[in-house]
């Protein structure tokens, strides 16, 4: 596989609690393009929330169909495999079950993703299509490996320590 | 590390193309609480969309930071450790590389949280608490590990293929 480097994509998220369980979330593109907004994630009111705005695991899911059809389309447009009526489902589960040091763990159980389309190009220009996006596609790929995550914490204005 | 569950988490997502980049995206939670409502992702003008709605990866970087901070507010009371003016920022970056059967691939390079509070609880129960709330906060635990991701195609109407 080719290691050669076509763009960067790099984001920065910034959250702030509000309300009880209400956490706005401004998130910052930095390349390939450059945009500043803010989504907000509430819970409903049986976990303390005030239900103001979808939860988390709503906007991650949002991400990864989202992204993935927009891959499809742009990638469509680019392998000049012609389709309409696109749709994409995900069926997403995770299990939470008793942790060692808090009250549960999550773990997650998998994704089953399905796809439609009517199309009148050849089988295999649609299958290379799909192969071809899974493999663009950010959030897809981000969940197919064990990614390199790193905290941080900086307690009362101190110096920053890793945890 | 005990498997004892807790509770199961059911997501189905339903994403349909609208416009010229728009994907509607209806999120149903099926448990451990039910919902079900509808978000929109798009594209900027440069990348062919209309702008009508944030980008796929500011929805997907929601759901982390909004998922770890709710963690850290529903444990921090469980957990009996108090704190104020939480926030939590993300570097996310990934790098797209020449592909070997679509124009690029993407290739996540990290993800770098900062955790930021201010508290008079015991430093070691405040790392606790952060632990604890990495491991049951459901986006983080999925980025950590390779996951389970099935795909299957169904063009025309025909039957569903494993892709």
């Amino acid at each position: 596989m080719s290691k050669d480097k076509v763009f960067d994509v790099v984001f920065t998220s910034h959250g702030v609690c509000v309300g009880k369980m209400r956490n706005e979330v401004t998130n910052t593109a930095h390349q390939p393009f450059q945009v500043s907004r803010m989504l907000a994630t509430d819970e409903g009111k049986f976990q303390g929330g005030e239900d103001t705005s979808p939860t988390p695991l709503e906007f991650f899911l949002t991400g990864l169909v989202g992204c993935l059809m927009t891959q499809i389309r742009v990638f469509g447009r680019r392998m000049k495999v012609e389709f309409d009526d696109l749709e994409v489902t995900c069926d997403a589960r995770w299990v939470a079950h008793k942790g060692d040091i808090g009250p549960y763990e999550a773990s997650p159980v998998g994704f089953d993703i399905g796809i439609t389309m009517n199309s009148d190009a050849p089988e295999p220009d649609i299958h290379k299509l799909i192969e071809a996006s899974r493999r663009a596609c950010f959030v897809e790929a981000t969940l197919a490996q064990a990614n390199e995550i790193t905290h941080s914490l900086r307690i009362n204005a101190g110096e920053p320590q890793a945890v």
